[in-house]
């Protein structure tokens, strides 16, 4: 998985007809200090991730691993909104 | 997914049995703020997207996971057009 | 997919046995522009490529989505010989 | 598989209900010569990795080959604990 | 596919069961110019291959589709030992 803020929110009405019902979010990635990587994706959002939350985005097969994306042509999913971490024992991250 | 703004189309006869009537895309890969990334891909159309549209791209299986794609040797594909997105609360892109 | 020049062959000899007979070859990336990328890949052919061909690779399980690299350790097939591509309607190559 | 140093965790509780229970290790890529390669992946741990351990993390669906994960939208585990590895006959890590 | 070349082998012992008895080697990527890249890998071995030679890895879900890696948590696998590959019609490499 990797770190990601959420950023906003994509919106499309035309689109395959199994991705209707989705939250779209535009997501940013962070590194281990928290700071944006220039990298971003969509990913669909499993969990109610609001903006700015900091999260965990699955890529790949694996995001299809959870009810609302099974068998859709999605390869990306927010799947954990995250409290903390730390690095080397120190806290690097609290929400 | 990715964003992405279609560029072109990409013609061939000799292919795969399975590809024929795919209609292949190229789509330039663009960042949060709509600028082209460097990258670009070939995808799949599965929603009638036209030039210059701005996309999503779902890459890898998922990419699999549509009616038209399903079992082909097939590794990217628009599966949705985009009306806008906001980055904190600010409208960065509308169709 | 991802456009691509054949540059040569690959030969092997001592390899997975479920991999004799495919033809492997050795594929330099290019952009819209027909430009190489500075990437390249090794992929299977099933479509009967010749060299300096332009070709589109499909990569990952897609890669096994094909009667020749069905359940075989194989992560990158040639799928299409491309005949041309347009970019915002000019076209870009033609063999 | 690559090489990674386990960095730190990452504590989350509001996430996909089937990840409850799985620790979530902050990983930072590493290079041949024990370098930090400036990449980093959440990984969930299969195999009691503590910090500072030098594991091994596999990528993707085959993240999901374990007890732990399987059908569960995750795309890194570390699976291995590193003892040791050579390069060129010559011990460049050992625990 | 990727073409690399053994650089080293990593040993482990406390890993996931199913990892068990697998040869698990240190490979560096090499371009098609037989130039190391600046990535490498741990691949498992399903061909014997030994220190300093040439192989293909092949990653992803592609990488448990030989007998010792099947359902097993491993991303890259070496399945074939290069005999040589030729550029535009002019051998680069022959063991």
């Amino acid at each position: 998985m990797n770190l990601g803020k959420v950023a906003g929110m994509v919106v499309s009405t035309r689109k395959e007809a199994s991705m209707e019902g989705l939250r779209l979010m535009l997501v940013k990635y962070i590194d281990e200090d928290g700071q944006e990587t220039g990298g971003q994706v969509v990913a669909a959002d499993s969990v109610g991730a609001g903006p700015e939350e900091v999260v965990l985005v699955a890529s790949g097969s694996s995001a299809r691993q959870t009810t609302s994306t099974d068998k859709r042509p999605c390869d990306a999913v927010i799947m954990a909104i995250v409290d903390s971490w730390d690095i080397d024992g120190n806290v690097k991250y609290k929400k």
